[in-house]
């Protein structure tokens, strides 16, 4: 019974019970999620989502992150879990490419302030929220996003029931029917990829696990193993599944801690090359380079080989765009694929002296970067993990760097750095009223 | 490009263009689908998610069937739409066991309230809507059910935002946008059949659609394929699919006109055995039987055997309850199955008289009754197709009698009737406010 069995487990598991460093390490996964929601939240795509909000209902009490607009809690789940990945910046657990924020956090935050309730309450919610959906998301992983599932929603609909669930006090046979509303509910195709319905996936995961809760506290029936039955979650949505993934070594081992933050706006297979072109771009002027080759592996170059990017978007999808950006500006965040950035003269003419090389030695995770200098001379760097990886994590000063850069255009210095500030310690705050008086 | 060529097909079938002889179908249809939702409204299910909207959002703008609360669109969506399948006793297309009203009509109905649009515009966006998921649903038929996918949600989302689009005028782009937004939320598994967590289904798939359709409107982008995209619909939902179901004959043979209506609150194996014990009961009094022999196929006695039932429920599961109700009462209502009538003193009694016995010979949607009198007599009545089957189709007569049994406890005779001649020349009304003034 592996569905009653989890949750046991989750109902057992109080706040004290969970290690200090998980703690952490979702505080950190908390408040790099809000960086890149506040970052994002005036995008057109939000500002279309919060027109439906508000010609569905004109009444509502919930913050939007960034915005001043108002939401019932069901509406702000959506929107804050939409615009956390609309730049495709937000965190990673690279073992089933799951995003695990996005349809947790907007929960914990619409409940915590409809309902009033602790800093506590809200990452101990969090953590376990993001704990479940991770541990399917192994038992399913990798047939089921290979057979064209977008995880991080498929499997995030079960972490936003479970954080939902926890602050609501579901009882156990609650807590398990609303894993079975939520399970029915799973969804997100991997075609949307490109399109502004793929940012869509954890916001409507994130609404539909809380609205399953919602359901489950007011008696709502539903299966009690949707996770393992013949007809349930894991037969139906995944050719092939081990389900001991879900419960073994529940709370001595935990998947949120390997979550990692994306230190660039872009695809993870240009990370290591960013980190030698920063690398470079730290020690030589321009005007000193002849050019700089970047061994890649062959994937590496199917993916980024864009040579003649016009837009952000394109940009993205660029080896030269990037490499120059890093060298130029020292970062290949959101606002180093601005449209005017991509076409800039400075950046044009800099990416003529990007030079991949594939070298099928070279692992997709690594780069050996090699710049030769007008004068003869060449220095050589190998990257073996990109900065951001669980192997070699963003430093709580990159990612304030990251936050800030996302979030000062929006709200300012003093309010980006008070976030900070509550986020980290956040299991002292008696409510979320200090929070989210700093995100509008 | 399956995606494309439907919503090009959609949009050049206006309302002149669908036979007169459809249109008819889709308002009974229609008028079937608002009995069994006003039937069911005051279910403990529907009190439990009306809460749930009660707590989300006081504002509200919308009815809700048989009830006198109002909600916001989406969530009258969903109401509606799950009101209408709690007794299992809606409509049924036969060739995908798919319910087609179920999704869509709650969502023209909240539209049509919303922003006051004429009965011709309700039924075209009904008929359409219903058309589409039932063509859909024939693409991925029969493996996508045997999956685990319950098909009158995971394809029922396409036709609520087919319905929802034609209301919402959406033009090409954005009705394709529609069905990618649509298409991603598919969802529903078998798994959760016998709780409450089923007629959510065909309510939430309701609600899906017309927030895609919502945010369709406001430019939001999506997939231009996902029906037939490599990790589109078909491909990912279903091991075998034929896409031209979903083009073929369109305008020409129409899925919707294929929809039937149950006569019977149960399973639509016992409704053979049914018409034959009201057949029997019409004619001979309880004292004259000795008994009631039912030739049946092996299959409907697997299903159906339950010899001494205690709720209402399990006696949807006896065919001996179910014959006892049908010869004591000619009809086997949602009134039939109540708890009271299933502990009854006489249909205890008669049920001993119900005497069902195998024969392999008798296809399972047919029975043999053969009755025995005291008096030594006996009568035999072949059913080859049960009154609601296509081939045997309720009457107008017979959908109305089922659409006041169900109505006139909650809304009376008056409201009954008035509702009954409305819907039944809907495309003459203005706006909907005669009819749902009937409705609450």
């Amino acid at each position: 019974m592996v569905t009653k069995e989890l949750v046991k487990n989750i109902l057992n598991t109080k706040y004290e019970d969970i290690p200090a460093e998980v703690i952490e390490h979702a505080k950190k996964s908390f408040y790099n999620w809000m960086g890149v929601a506040i970052g994002a939240s005036r995008h057109e795509s939000v500002d279309m989502v919060l027109a439906v909000a508000n010609e569905v209902n004109k009444e509502a009490d919930v913050n939007i992150l960034g915005r001043e607009e108002k939401v019932d809690i069901l509406m702000a789940a959506l929107i804050n879990g939409m615009s956390s990945h609309i730049f495709d910046y937000d965190d990673t657990h690279l073992d089933t490419i799951h995003h695990p924020s996005g349809p947790v956090a907007p929960v914990v935050l619409a409940l915590g302030q409809k309902y009033n309730l602790t800093g506590e309450q809200i990452i101990h919610a969090f953590t376990l929220g993001c704990e479940v959906e991770l541990r399917i998301a192994n038992a399913v992983y990798p047939s089921h996003y290979q057979l064209g599932y977008h995880i991080t929603s498929s499997t995030g609909v079960f972490g936003a029931a479970v954080a939902a669930g926890i602050l609501l006090d579901l009882n156990e046979t609650e807590l398990t029917y609303a894993l079975g509303i939520a399970g029915t509910q799973s969804f997100g195709l991997r075609e949307m990829f490109g399109t502004m319905t793929k940012p869509f996936h954890p916001g409507k995961a994130a609404q539909n696990g809380l609205l399953a809760a919602l359901m489950a506290k007011q008696g709502f029936t539903s299966s009690e193993q949707v996770i393992e039955a013949k007809r349930g979650f894991a037969n139906v949505y995944a050719p092939e599944s081990n389900l001991e993934e879900v419960n073994t070594n529940w709370g001595k081992t935990w998947e949120i801690y390997k979550n990692s933050f994306k230190p660039y706006a872009c695809g993870i297979v240009l990370h290591p090359a960013i980190d030698a072109c920063i690398h470079f771009g730290k020690k030589y002027k321009v005007e000193e380079v002849e050019k700089i080759n970047l061994y890649v592996n062959q994937y590496v170059l199917e993916l980024t080989g864009k040579p003649t990017p016009k837009t952000g978007l394109e940009g993205k999808f660029s080896i030269y765009h990037t490499g120059s950006v890093a060298f130029l500006y020292g970062d290949a965040g959101e606002s180093e694929y601005k449209d005017e950035i991509v076409n800039s003269a400075e950046v044009v003419a800099f990416r003529e002296k990007i030079n991949p090389v594939i070298d099928e030695n070279i692992p997709e995770e690594s780069v050996k970067g090699v710049i030769t200098l007008k004068n003869g001379e060449t220095e050589e760097i190998y990257i073996e993990r990109a900065t951001g990886s669980v192997e070699n994590p963003m430093t709580l000063e990159a990612l304030t760097a990251k936050f800030n850069k996302l979030v000062e255009p929006i709200l300012g210095t003093e309010k980006s750095a008070t976030i900070k500030s509550v986020i980290l310690t956040i299991e002292n705050e008696n409510n979320l009223n200090q929070l989210l008086n700093q995100t509008v």
